[in-house]
């Protein structure tokens, strides 16, 4: 047996990784960082990068959570949680990298924290203003582009986990994300599962949909 | 025998799946894309995203690199492109995620368009200047963490394709690549191989080590 730690913190983007846990059942101990004011400093020696998710598997330590992810679904081959056909998992791939990239770390990253764009503050209202167009711009392609109550295929796989955390941050944020129907559906069919009101409960965090 | 596409521009992240194609051996078309305006808008009939690389596979569009380099993989499994072991392909999925998410979209997006973070052109001088931090960090930290001429494994993956490809864009930006031994020693192992020469002439890019 493995030995497997998730270093989270609540409502952060790790939910997706913890959701995914649950999901293969494996036993894992979750431990929480406080990134309120940022990762603390402390935290360099188990992420150079200072952030989380970080997993570690029998001292593995693995970053970025596509990869996470990714190492999650090998746990449990059987249940194709990164998509069942070679084309599915391309979807898979497309949907984690645009997600993780243009939606967190650009967009989410300029609105949350401007200071990664530009060290002088009177420029910060500026960024988030603009990070704040691109993430409707997101949701909008997001609700367009889903077809059915799971992203890739017609089963549950990691993206559909990694999109909740996003409608999560919208709701957080006062962006009114029930105007996003297709979106708002998948994340109703999905806190109906057990892996995630488990991950959730556990975090301690708000569903914003009704279970 | 798939009808396989490559939208590229010459020089672009799409460097690295023009590479993986050539090291694959499959019949592809090619086409370019004029990039040095913005993606043109007619490309939005292709990829709403307005981005290259596009690969299409008997008319399935696929984006993003990882996902792009993932299908090509697909094309040749005994080459293991995406990595041999379960750890390794979790690493190539670390490598990717963070060269596109942070290398690419955050700090490069940030000095080449940062109008993409402001709508003010008063603040995109400022905007650029923390992007360039925050490239040459990257930049420490890959040299950091390479510890062969592979960055997975002991072989050549798409990551070590694309990471040359930001070699390239340092290079091109006078940032003084040649600093980074560990960097510049991959990059030049890479360039002796025949995928990468082919891709390179190809598209009529300079190579910037010594082939
Ligand atoms: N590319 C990383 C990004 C991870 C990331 O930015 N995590 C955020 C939490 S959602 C974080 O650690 N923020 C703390 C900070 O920036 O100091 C991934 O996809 O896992
Ligand atoms: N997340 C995408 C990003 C692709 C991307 O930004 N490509 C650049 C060329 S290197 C582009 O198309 N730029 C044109 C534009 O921004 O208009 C990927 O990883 O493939």
């Amino acid at each position: 047996m493995a030995v497997i730690k998730l270093w989270y913190s609540p409502g952060a983007c790790s939910l997706a990784s913890q959701i995914l846990l649950k999901e293969t059942g494996v036993d894992y101990e979750a431990a929480m960082v406080d990134i309120g004011h940022g990762t603390p400093e402390e935290f360099r020696t188990i992420n150079p990068k200072l952030r989380i998710p970080v997993l570690s598997i029998d001292g593995q330590v693995i970053t970025e959570s596509p990869a996470i992810l990714t190492a999650i679904s090998q746990f449990s081959p059987e249940k194709h949680l990164m998509g069942k056909t070679n084309l599915e998992i391309v979807r898979t791939y497309e949907w984690l990298n645009w997600l993780s990239g243009t939606l967190h770390a650009q967009a989410f990253g300029g609105f949350i924290r401007p200071h990664r764009f530009s060290d002088d503050p009177s420029t910060h209202e500026l960024i988030r203003a603009k990070s704040l167009k691109t993430i409707r711009e997101c949701y909008d392609k997001i609700d367009q582009d889903l077809s059915s109550v799971h992203a890739v295929g017609d089963s549950f796989t990691a993206v559909d986990a990694y999109l909740y955390v996003f409608y999560r941050w919208g709701e957080h944020h006062g962006m009114g994300m029930k105007k996003y129907p297709k979106y708002t559906n998948l994340v109703v069919e999905l806190v109906k599962r057990q892996s995630v009101q488990e991950a959730l409960d556990m975090e301690g965090v708000l569903y914003y949909v009704p279970r």
